[in-house]
């Protein structure tokens, strides 16, 4: 066998361009880790035939096939008879994966829907890919050298069974020579641009910048055998990359900026309250989206209104009346106020002007307000952000915990939370 | 020709999952605006071989090809050469063109770059299609009944082209015989295998169902000349669809839960708050997701701990203690001190296991409890999610917008507010 593989994405809506296709992208990187080489995507409809066409195609040419898609319960998910068709054999109901299914409804205190059983076919003689994360069953089917594997394709499911077993169970089928292994530094706080001018030097052939609404990876890669040969070629320059960037850089490897704010809050045994009124929510989501983070976020109160402003975190209404609601000095009793009720070791608040509406010549649409209070301290920032209200609650929720982990790591609230966050 | 249409995307960055391919997708739509059914994308190397081989196939297929990247000035790109070997011509320069892009660097001041000329070269025959946002210039060219389209890969590039030249030249080309229109219902609260069993019969080879986490999309599409016309072939089902569904449907057309959340409640003049322990900010971070929710939404108190909890809202020590903070019995204290506390007329609350620690035998991962409170009234409903962490919160999160809709459409809190949770 070549190493070589295919990616295909199956469903109507797919090809009709309802859905933008991510997981053959995502595919694509992670069969590279385990050393095949992705010679091409296609998008099928559910039609049978044509699915059944495009993988006996690609099996005759010797390539690797991974579907995605076409495998629910209902009648139009025809990817496993497909497949079946091009592997030129019959589709089995596996009884004890159904047992499986079933006793996961009646867990679930469900009726066990008509029709899902179809959902434990497979064609005869492929291996049961087990799904954790859904109801469909997956597998992996040899033929020759070569062979198809298929998942959902929900992207959430389809990543979570690859990374529990459809990784091994390639690696097991077809060996492996070798793997692309990557080292990452995630930094926030300064653009791309003099990012790049900082560490150009730094940054080969296998190197990349890639960067997602202000948090920035650098990214290194090399083909090794083991961790320890990979980590002998680029540590050096890892080590040198940290050195120029300090305290920017928040984490190594796969760490979100909330994951590392939990760590670095816990570290100093700090808790934490938020008070939120342009992000809305989203600084609380992204905390309690990591695991324990309960031990480390104590409260946050989500205040839209002037009224819950005041009633929720003790704003002055004369400060209301005098600076408006979106002011440094509005943030700044926020702050103050979520520090003092919830007993919190620091606190963090954002008052801004999301948009679409709202927006005025002085406090156009992107202008956040940020303020954090630690003991008797308080700081505020403003930002501009250069966007929708989507990009404005994110950036200014990734500034706020930016605020919070540095707080945490210097036992002091920070002169600066990002070279793009002015002062006062 | 049959009018049905293949989108190619080339380039191996696009293979290997360094650029996810929008561009297809988006193609996919405007083709169908102007009567082209599209049967498949794929993603190709630069490879001028594989390039040739996938058009040339597309074309014995008697399908229209639309290929987008591989067009600009290096030498990697190839689907000039690949496409011009397809239709077995040779690739001619335009010297008229070639005119028009030294003009073009000239008046920007800019040397003209060597090698750039092959921007100008087309496979003879072929027509050129101008592109008023870069320099590579695109073509048209005619096989029998079918025909093949060369764009950049840029997406803004690619949409202008399309917008400004391609679509007028496909139409004069290949005639308009009418449009592909799309009519959709989007329903929450029945399992995609229920919904499947009481539709199927109304969903024909061009009806599908989309699922995304717990919301499903019904959709239907026909091929007609207006609006009108299409309304009057899909509206009887349509129809149909919606008795069948009742207020399961939460919308038709492209609105999300939330927003047709936001909706009822300003419709019914009704002003909501939120507790939300388990979901940790998610329902405020999706309800101010909508522009004008700060008219609806007065606040969201998270509150992880149990002293938050008793402080913001009232929950008595003795429930926390009977119970346990995941409880059917604390969750209607949240509801009802967040209904209480911010004079809402309408208030939800969430408490839950969202995982990965804190389950017990009693209380495993994925038990939520959700309550409502409204005027003197209280209900409960137990969830159990059977995901993971993002998974639990966001069904939850969900489940309680549908709470808050259909109270706000009810008048009153509804008995169930989905078949897959649980009355308490």
């Amino acid at each position: 066998m070549d190493r070589n593989a295919v990616v295909f994405s199956v469903g109507n809506e797919v090809v009709r361009g309802h859905i933008v296709d991510t997981n053959s992208a995502w595919l694509s990187r992670a069969l590279a880790e385990i050393g095949f080489d992705v010679r091409g995507h296609a998008a099928i409809t559910d039609d049978s035939a044509d699915i059944a066409r495009a993988v006996r195609d690609a099996l005759d040419a010797g390539l690797l096939v991974i579907c995605t898609g076409g495998i629910g319960p209902t009648v139009d998910d025809r990817t496993r008879e497909g497949v079946a068709h091009a592997l030129g054999v019959e589709l089995k109901l596996d009884l004890d994966d159904l047992a499986r299914l079933q006793e996961r409804y009646s867990a679930m205190g469900r009726k066990f829907p008509e029709g899902s059983e179809r959902q434990c076919m497979r064609p005869d003689g492929a291996t049961l890919i087990p799904n954790a994360f859904g109801t469909a069953s997956c597998f992996l089917a040899r033929k020759g050298g070569s062979g198809v594997a298929v998942l959902p394709g929900v992207p959430r499911e389809m990543k979570g069974i690859w990374d529990e077993e459809l990784r091994k169970a390639l690696i097991e089928a077809f060996g492996l020579p070798g793997r692309w292994h990557t080292r990452e530094l995630r930094v926030f706080g300064l653009p791309e641009s003099d990012l790049n001018n900082r560490v150009a030097d730094l940054l080969d052939k296998d190197g990349a910048i890639l960067v997602d609404d202000a948090v920035i990876r650098l990214r290194w890669r090399v083909l090794a055998e083991t961790d320890e040969q990979a980590d002998a070629v680029l540590r050096p320059t890892l080590e040198e990359a940290r050195k120029r960037l300090g305290e920017l850089v928040f984490a190594a490897g796969d760490v979100s900026l909330e994951q590392a704010t939990i760590d670095a809050l816990r570290n100093a045994g700090l808790k934490a309250a938020c008070a939120e009124s342009c992000t809305g929510g989203l600084i609380a989501h992204m905390l309690t989206n990591v695991p324990g983070s309960s031990d480390v976020l104590l409260e946050s109160a989500v205040v839209y209104s002037n009224e819950a402003k005041q009633r929720r975190l003790g704003v002055k209404p004369e400060t209301l009346a005098a600076h408006g609601a979106v002011s440094g000095q509005v943030a700044a009793e926020m702050a103050r106020g979520a520090l003092a009720a919830g007993g919190a070791g620091v606190a963090v608040a954002t008052t801004g002007v999301a948009g679409p509406g709202g927006g005025s010549e002085n406090k156009p649409v992107g202008t956040v307000w940020l303020a954090a209070a630690m003991g008797g301290d308080v700081k505020t920032w403003r930002l501009r952000v250069p966007g929708d209200r989507e990009l404005v609650k994110s950036r200014s929720a990734r500034a706020a915990l930016n605020a919070l982990r540095l707080a945490a790591l210097h036992g002091r609230l920070p002169d600066a939370i990002a070279q793009w966050v002015s002062p006062p």
